[in-house]
């Protein structure tokens, strides 16, 4: 290994070890409550070298965003994708949300929610990204619904918008019921959620009413069988 | 008016103004966003004034929060409840908490959802009040809905505590939404709110299955009247 290389590994290490307090610390006080001051005394670094890792306070805010959100996409989204099928991933992207947050993963549940409360009114570059993310948790969401229903894993009649909407308002309220020792709220959002899932399920065919169809030869052959 | 009266008078008013534009600040910035200092200056009085006045840093957000809440009492619970029916008290509450953001009464929104999430994750007295303020919205809605219930405006068979967790939810995600300029997660939650009401509300007996009516506010106008 070369010198320069030797040193930039280091240099990677460093930053992620201070990433990773900075992105606890911003999970209860929010990204403004970070500073480069705060965080090198947590980290047990100079401030020195804070500065020369990340720049300004804005940077050192935005890269524990970016932090905070590869540890959700590694401890939940990455498994969930991992799943067969678009409702297998959906349900494991739902559950996985809620355990995330019930675990204390990270100490103050999603990142990502917390802060698209603290940033909602404020403008500049923290803000926008936060919107990025939000619209990508959502797009993840619609798409895998969209397959689902595509697939016959959800009913046909499935409102995608709104099943998209149901989870997120759930995902926002859960957030705060969490942290707030609101057991009581948490697990009616974790249960509502998986409720509105549940019944855009397609019933089994045998459960239905054994009507014979005339129109269908390969559904009388089913039934015959 | 003798002498004391005036002065406390005067002590009041100057309390109110400066509270007005401490809600203002804390709806966009968060409790934690207030200090003595930046409070004096936007309100044009020195720091001595808002210790006099208020005490220390805490007892300045106390305030703060209560003065919010107030706002909030006035501008849509009271005319609310002033409402006939229990079902027109709780359309005019949740109609009344949509427009109250949408207009932006405070620049920030719904003050209590806002300072939930930012204390959802610290201990103290402010975090405390918070919950106080949480349990009685939700105590509020519960009131309501089994009042409905119990006089027939609502179905016997609705879910009480679903009722009151849905109405929560859809304004949590709606108040970061509305901020966040997401202008049609906001309509939906809106229009979910009010969506859920319409389903709990019995079909009347001689009309069979009733058209919705696209409009919500003209529907919740007729039911109040």
């Amino acid at each position: 290994m070369t010198k320069t290389n030797g040193r930039r590994l280091r240099g990677e290490r460093a930053r992620a070890e201070i990433l990773t307090r900075s992105a606890r610390i911003a999970s209860i006080d929010g990204l403004e409550g970070l500073s480069i001051g705060r965080v090198a005394a947590e980290a047990g670094v100079g401030k020195g070298n804070i500065q020369v890792l990340f720049g300004d306070k804005e940077s050192l805010q935005l890269a524990t965003l970016e932090k905070a959100v590869e540890l959700f996409h590694a401890t939940v989204i990455f498994p969930a994708m991992n799943k067969k099928t678009a409702l297998a991933k959906l349900l494991a992207l739902v559950e996985g949300w809620f355990d995330f947050v019930e675990r204390r993963t990270l100490p103050g549940g999603c990142f990502v929610n917390a802060v698209s409360s603290e940033y909602r009114a404020r403008q500049g570059r923290i803000h926008d990204r936060i919107v990025e993310h939000r619209v990508a948790t959502r797009e993840r969401y619609r798409r895998l619904i969209t397959d689902a229903k595509s697939t016959g894993e959800l009913r046909a009649d499935v409102d995608v918008e709104q099943l998209v909407f149901d989870l997120v308002a759930n995902e926002a309220v859960a957030n705060v019921a969490a942290l707030m020792e609101e057991s009581e709220e948490f697990e009616r959002a974790r249960s509502t959620s998986l409720g509105r899932i549940r019944e855009s399920i397609p019933l089994p065919k045998r459960k239905r009413p054994q009507v014979p169809r005339r129109s269908s030869k390969g559904r009388a052959k089913d039934l015959s069988s």
